[in-house]
């Protein structure tokens, strides 16, 4: 018999992006082994645009702290760590880090009763600056969240949650690299071309949950076909790497725990139907709020936020894309923190934006973790 | 037997600060009778804070339109209706105008078997530069509000569901005047004035109202008794005016119509029970959001929002107070705007802010206009 | 003998986009005859972008103004005075008016004896949509330059030294009634077409003044040639008007007064060598700053200022593209003017972005004018 | 005969608050001695206001990398380097490291003909919380400028043009400790103890140059005095240390190198004389700008910008203080950035903000680091 796997999750609260002293003290506790991570998410204090460097700063930091916790080199954490750093949080968000964990349950410990939270990870081979925002991507990409699926001893798609990318973007260097090779980029803008790439995985997804036909894919459709969607992904660019990173959260009997993932899509940035969705499938009632007693149960709370482009929300106009002191990608992360905050009583959400091809113009995925 | 009134609210859509054409297409078929028009709310599209020129651009396009269409002079029209800007439309908040509008129902109308929505306004005599922020204004806007009270025929402070004021701030010109009869002012700082202003303002809505006793009220207790506030006051400070307008909504059997008001005091920037305590007041029923059949119903959404002043939310960090490229006011309105938006399914809310001494810390009054 | 014209520019400070006490004042002393005005530039304390409302704020008190103090209506005063708005007084820019008016010399007044400032005014027919931002409003931009300068008996291109082009952009119904008749239009994007129709209507000008071949020039030279440019157009975009309103204004024997205007074209936004060529033509001599009695001569200075594509000023990095918080063209006018404050010793300067085709990549046309 | 010591000043670019790719590289080609950084200033490309946090992200990156270079703990750097981190690269200015190193002259080396850049370094007692911002921090800073001073073999304040001074300020835990203990602090709000320190570690600069007389002085004085400052003064706060850390930069016969500094005073945020003053001092004639091999010849500059308080610059009005959208110091640093470029033809300039009782108010302290 296969030795039983469970998935932990633990929010941290941060006072600042390179504040680690409530991770730490978990460390220190017992509660947190180091060498058990998988993945990191943190919301951080920035804007969440180009010049955001929060994220860097959390990244840099959190990367040191682990390496130290754990008794290994900072490289070997950035290998073998998935960390996704999301800058901004306005309105009333809460910065915060979310730690993945993964231990052997002890020997002969039984599978959960109930599908359990399950976690995968998988990497894709290095990309070429002329893949990124193209099919080769989409399709590596695809690849990658089957093998994530089966390491984490996930068989249907529909045990699928959420799934988290981290992708690479263009750089000047890399463009010209390509060109010296006779080869054209998806996009000569490089803050573009974080979308491109962005959009390209989110596909990679959908292809592999079946939201779309391979039929229906190609170069063309990136940033093009906002009709194509996954509902269950949720992608960032970063520098630092040529991969694409996945880490697959589902639910499987092969799993210990309590802990569960359910997922609704937000139609808009205000559908609160798709968040009673998604807590309905994890045994909590969505009401006017969730109780108190329910709230306990929740251990994170994940959203994409988007404007929509044609600047309506239910034909009323939003100002968003007409702002320029306050960028929309902002706007739009504090309206959907403020959605969910009333619904979950909590501030302490991750809700990021940039949600090319994740979910419908203005929506997107929204999921839930919490115990049974 | 005396002359039944009804008050109706129009809310009208606005492109930009100057965009009346709903409000002038609604004069042209004779649904809105600009004689009749006692109040104008207008939320828009600027950061609502100092340098906000979408206020002063609204007003003088108002009030030309609404002399235009009733053959008044500007002049007129700025003594006889209550205009109110408030700028910030942040998140998914959407630009619009609240027209309240009142007439005299044909003789032998009866009176509403349910109270009704009543409409009062009122001025106190124009304040001295040294009077504001202080007891005096104070006092005089509590003697308004009973007077709006009376002039609407409403008996009981419980009848009291939201109380706009407009007030004045201190200029320079003005500290200097008062300085030259050798009086001071609350405040040597202009901008700190305008706080000064709508905290004595609400503190004599909360005099008028039972919220607090005389005995508990001083120079001294002006932005400096959080403790002591109204639940039903919402006041904005403007340059144009020395004296206080003061406009009552409440029920009243006096009054026909179908529509009333109900409110509740949110305790916090999310506290959706007091949404749902406004909305049983009106006939209506929250759930996880209002049933679309219900949301035909509501004919206006006001509420104020404020950062809490500890840097936290139910014992979440918030970044409003901290963050120097978007102000406090702004982050709270968006996330008020948010926790609304997802109870109401609409964006169309007026959500304004600077809410001293209206409503507890991080919280403040929302009231809802509905169809029974 | 031709009758002898004066022109004469004002320069009144504004306390707010609405302020007009100091232009009034100056009507009333019979400094300025509102009915001779034939251009006002205002510099407003918006951010410049797509929602700085200040604007149109300014141009409607501004109409209003100068309608009541000429008794002609609204209407026509916004037909027959150019007014061009600009936001953005970043840095320590200050909020001003710049008043041209021509008066007719008496009877017999020689000209002057050295050339005086002339100033021209003409329009274009009204455009199509699809002609904005293309070669047919190239085109007829250079006949209304060639109009204006006949009209100001300005004889050679050499003698003009500014030329203020207002041009219309695209709105979606404009977009859309194009396609009504099969035609399609320079951008999809209403708010690039700004840029379109400032950069098509800045090469008219630099066609009119022979600064560029009409052989060089087509469609696709249009925001994407850098090295076609006009060294004394100054273009802006508003969605009132569907043509071209030029001003031309350059030095003419034909006119009398001591005013001069020179200008010089900044290479880079650092470029203080330009602004002494420009001082050096109206008999300045720039040294590290102006002398106090030579500051006294000064009437007026208009400059562009833009970021440089490459992210560079002299090898070295700038962040205006880059920063998220505020935007590029606000850096850009910060720097600009403080680079002219230091050289005038003043900050009453007309500093406006967005300089597609006017000057070379980050730089820009600055002109001086000022008493000989 | 004592060891002759030269001063280095090293200028790297920086693509990010953390790249040290410039730096390193002079360290690898034996150009930098990382043993003997003695102080780094960055220029970072943050808000440079609460919330900007590129400012301890490039400070941990640097530790980082002079404790991975000089083979020493980042504790040990943090220690024995002065960092000084400013965040703001508004309008032009473009981010960058000032390295100061120090070596000791081969044996014999005779000192400059002329005094030469003379550096010195010293630290004060850790303060008390409730001594921040008060009399005793003035005085111990007053003591640490003479010790630098010695150290330096700086005889005659004359000779010392540039103090750069970083303090500590108040967290809500140091205000508690001080509570705690029975004593109150200069103030409750923690963002103004950051003023309150800068002014008093100034004003302990200004009693240590004779620039003020310790009658003047007292609790009472400090940002509230504008009229007592130093001209030479230039300090930040910081959250991690709790003493003063003091750098004195000046000229003396004891140091060899061709290396030397000036300064002046700007008397408001445009006055281009005092950059003049500056220039001389070190055999630089400053005209319209600096001529091409004059530019070759400067090290380094060093300016503070601020908003003048009454919202004018030479009777112009300024909108610095009354925009919600960009922070005032922003603005500042932008319009200094953007006059000193001009001078100098460069935007490599070290401006910072925050200059309580460091120069008049609006003006601040410029000084000019270059090759005689």
């Amino acid at each position: 018999m296969p030795t039983v796997r469970q998935a932990f999750v633990h929010r941290f609260a941060a006072s600042a992006p390179d504040d680690l002293d409530a991770m730490e003290a978990a460390v220190r506790r017992g509660e947190l082994d180091p060498a058990g991570i998988v993945a990191v998410l943190g919301k951080t204090e920035g804007n969440g645009c180009v010049n955001d460097f929060t994220r860097g700063f959390a990244s840099l930091a959190l990367k040191q702290g682990i390496a130290a916790w754990s008794g290994r080199s900072v490289e070997s954490v950035g290998r073998d760590v998935a960390i996704v750093m999301s800058g901004g949080t306005e309105g009333g968000l809460s910065p915060h880090w979310l730690v993945f964990e993964v231990r052997e349950a002890p020997a002969g410990t039984p599978a959960a009763a109930l599908p359990a939270l399950a976690v995968g990870v998988a990497m894709t081979r290095p990309f070429a600056p002329e893949e990124i925002g193209r099919l080769p991507q989409i399709r590596a990409t695809a690849d990658a969240v089957a093998a994530a699926m089966r390491q984490a001893g996930i068989d249907s798609a529909a045990d699928v949650h959420y799934v988290q990318v981290k992708c690479p973007l263009l750089t000047k260097a890399r463009i010209e690299a390509a060109a010296a090779r006779g080869r054209d980029v998806a996009t000569g803008d490089t803050y573009l071309s974080m979308g491109y790439s962005r959009g390209a995985s989110a596909l990679g997804v959908a292809l592999a949950l079946g939201e779309v036909r391979e039929g229906e894919l190609g170069d063309g459709a990136v940033c093009a076909r906002p009709d194509l969607y996954s509902g269950r992904a949720s992608t960032s660019a970063g520098i630092e790497l040529m991969e694409n990173q996945v880490m697959v959260l589902g639910n499987s009997r092969a799993w210990a725990g309590e802990l569960a993932i359910g997922h609704g899509v937000m139609q808009d940035p205000i559908d609160v139907d798709a968040v009673a969705q998604a807590l309905e499938q994890v045994g909590l009632r969505a009401g006017l709020r969730l109780a108190d007693a329910d709230r306990a149960r929740v251990a994170a709370v994940l959203a994409k936020a988007e404007p929509t482009c044609n600047g309506l929300i239910r034909g009323r106009r939003h100002v968003m894309l007409d702002d320029s002191d306050i960028h929309a990608s902002r706007h739009a992360r504090a309206l959907v923190g403020g959605v969910l905050a009333g619904v979950f009583g909590d501030t302490q959400l991750f809700v990021s934006g940039g949600a090319e091809h994740q979910g419908p113009d203005g929506g997107g995925p929204v999921a839930v973790i919490a115990r049974r």
